[in-house]
């Protein structure tokens, strides 16, 4: 606080905070730095970080914030990929951390539910959620926590099966941006609830503008009992649709996910985790699908196996499938995960993160390759994603090499093309990480006008004073 | 219109809505009888129905009423419980069936989705897309319109499995209150969209009191190709749970549904339809379960058969489980389903939908069940529900002998004394009805002040004129 002017609001506000939330709550200066940076590698310079220790803390900050008229940024664990959760580079906002909120409430194994606190890491949860058996299906390549998971209405790998965040919330517990810090309690555990408006839809995937979620309520699965995952070579993606039908056909509900990657995200991988190694000796495929058929009805491995390898077989006769290896869930999953790590290190990622209609991908998908082929042939594709639930992960690689020749001017040129053709095609431009200064310019662009006004409307409704949140709806 | 003032608000509107909308859209006088009244015989008095032909007729519909200040109550099938589609007996609201808009859009199998009218009835919907082999699959007893499906959320028997409405809508089109009346579209069949506030949620649950729907886009599921039914005999409610674990323990995911009806609502629905029988030819069962287990995949029959078998003979063995009989979907829900009309034939039926936590369904019904033998001996408790899902359905009945006996003000001390103890067992005063005329007392008393404050804003904000909804948020 050494370089703050003392008639500052900002080092009233600290000097409020430091003296009611106590000094152990609050870091400034190089103490920060850990908190200022996220997992896409944004960055931004915080005024202070403050860690609560309880919703009750949450309460008391927001009342000095809205006092003096500070900006809060909620922060997980930096895991977001729009930079939604890091400050913007002014030192004038400040970082709430929910880290230290991180009690297990109540798990009712009975009731299949849990109440835990916003800053428990998903793995965390699931670590004492499975002595009962029972988890949190939202499947995510990262450790985000609860609250952070709720802001970006995460979706993951098995949504097919499970849904989004939205479909497993049952309650929440926030603290409004009033004058008085108030504490919403509306986590009652009950699966039907239709007393009026929902109030915590609006707090899901708006990222913490509407205010801070200090606690949830979690409707919980069953862990499978029963699995079969496949690994398949394909020779285009069009086909991958195909069997996605074909397999939708045979195992119906308990089809878990399908991952289709491309051959060159594969190749990248591969080439840069050598311990893993490709599944099949030799391929000409152009795409391979991940497939998880599972369920927690236990003793169904032979039928899932037998079906299966029926499914494959008619497939692979027709043309259609081009080979498979049958596995178990680890057997396939790391070169998945491992992904966007690989990627990295060969340049400059530029990350889209869309979803469409399945019926939209595909053309969606060939009309973006051929776009980057044509305008930008010192880029590079890489392309994987939630083919089942039209979730497309494309991953725009500027190489080492080319670094030099890509300024902001041309890879705004290249964000802009792909989301152009997002648009075109049906499709939206933040499929399961929300808002934030990434992919801000888009929401001006392509959400509805009706949509920005109500928004807009509402956070000045729900935050008069503007305490809240990286992103305005403005 | 002979009876009103040419100079009042009413006539100039009326006048109005038959230049643009036509004359064949609008009904007065004794024409409006059969939609001033809905299936739980909630009756009001309209000034008129209106009977748009397409979304653009429901928004000129919207521009007059907002203009002249009339409040409108969008109605689908009439099939909810709490009033909320008809008006009140001022003779001053209108009307607005969404009956003629009965357009199944576009069906789109790759994706599993459907673009379609707000006035197609479920069971409409769900014969066009049998070919398919699709369903909605939202299982109600009655037959509302799709529109009305989501103003109250419903939720339905097979919750457990597919969720509630909310869980299986991916876009609406709605006509905002505003003085243009403002059509917004957000109907892209898109899985994962998290652009910023998924404002469709608003219009889930809240009965048209934020503007009209005039279509959705609904995710579909495939239809179930394996199933088993199976209706057992059960000593008493608390080990109706101990049953229901047992079977999640077995089936996980497949467990679609688990009903339970006590012995005396099984009695009085076989005595009102004779061509009913009892599934056992005696019992000493206090309940039963109707259960069910269901997968869209198919050939898991045999295995779905066997294992229920093992699964009721350890019960039985262990003297949780009476007695049981296995057979198909159509055996048994009969029993179910008429339950509500056979009450209604003996007496004055006060329904609850009320739900609760499982590890709280218990303990409520046999307080409610001791209260209203203690307080009121005269009447009688028919209770059946979704166990699963917390979801309780409770009929008191005041027998035709007694009616007499049972004004007005002992009425409402039956409803209160009932709300007071779901409220005092954590559960929720309406469950998939919604808020309307017939429980909006209850909203007052048991929703948290800074919800009920919320949505009074965000009900001003959205219509600042006040010409929706039969009930506000005030």
């Amino acid at each position: 606080m050494s370089d703050l002017e003392p008639a500052s609001g900002l080092y009233a506000f600290l000097t409020e905070v430091a003296e009611v939330l106590g000094q152990a709550s609050l870091l400034t200066g190089t103490a920060c730095a850990p908190y200022e940076i996220d997992v896409a590698q944004c960055r931004g310079k915080a005024a202070a970080v403050v860690l609560p220790r309880d919703t009750h803390a949450v309460s008391a900050l927001m009342r000095i914030a809205v006092r003096h008229r500070i900006r809060l940024i909620a922060q997980g664990n930096r895991s977001g990929l729009v930079g939604a959760a890091v400050t913007d580079n002014s030192g004038t906002q400040v970082i709430v951390s929910l880290s230290r909120l991180r009690r297990v409430r109540e798990i009712d194994p009975l009731n299949r539910t849990v109440i835990v606190d916003a800053g428990v890491l998903l793995s965390e949860l699931n670590r004492q959620l499975e002595p009962h058996s029972l988890c949190f299906p939202i499947d995510v390549g990262s450790d985000p926590a609860i609250g952070g998971l709720i802001g970006a209405n995460a979706g993951g790998s098995r949504l097919l099966k499970h849904g989004d965040v939205r479909h497993n919330l049952l309650g929440i517990e926030v603290v409004l941006a009033y004058g008085d810090g108030t504490v919403v309690q509306l986590l009652a555990p009950l699966r039907k609830n239709n007393t009026g408006l929902d109030l915590k839809q609006m707090f899901v995937g708006t990222g913490g503008a509407f205010g801070i979620i200090t606690a949830a309520t979690l409707e919980l699965k069953r862990i499978d009992q029963s699995t079969q995952s496949m690994f398949v070579a394909l020779p285009d993606h069009g086909t991958a649709l195909e069997v996605l039908q074909a397999f939708e056909l045979q195992f119906g509900d308990l089809l878990c996910a399908f991952e289709v990657i491309s051959e060159a995200a594969l190749a990248i991988t591969l080439r840069n985790f050598p311990t893993l190694r490709h599944p099949f000796s030799q391929s000409s495929a152009s795409c391979y699908a991940l497939i998880e058929i599972a369920s927690s009805m236990p003793g169904l491995h032979t039928i899932f196996a037998q079906r299966s390898e029926q499914v494959l077989e008619a497939l692979y006769e027709s043309g259609r499938v081009l080979d498979a290896v049958l596995g178990n869930t680890s057997s396939f999953w790391p070169l998945r995960d491992n992904l966007p790590l690989a990627i990295a290190k060969e340049g400059i990622p530029l990350s889209f993160d869309v979803a469409f209609s399945r019926s939209q991908l595909v053309a969606f998908r060939d009309q973006a390759a051929q776009w980057l082929a044509q305008e930008h042939p010192l880029l590079q594709l890489y392309d994987f994603g939630h083919f089942a639930d039209g979730g497309c992960h494309l991953i725009v690689l500027v190489p080492h090499a080319h670094i030099a020749q890509y300024g902001i001017a041309k890879i705004v040129a290249v964000r802009s093309g792909i989301y152009k053709r997002v648009s075109e095609n049906g499709g939206c431009f933040s499929a399961e990480h929300g808002v934030g200064p990434m992919n801000a310019a888009y929401y001006g662009k392509y959400t509805t006008p009706e949509v920005q006004h109500i928004s807009r409307a509402m956070q000045q409704l729900m935050d008069p004073q503007a305490v809240l949140g990286r992103y305005r709806y403005t």
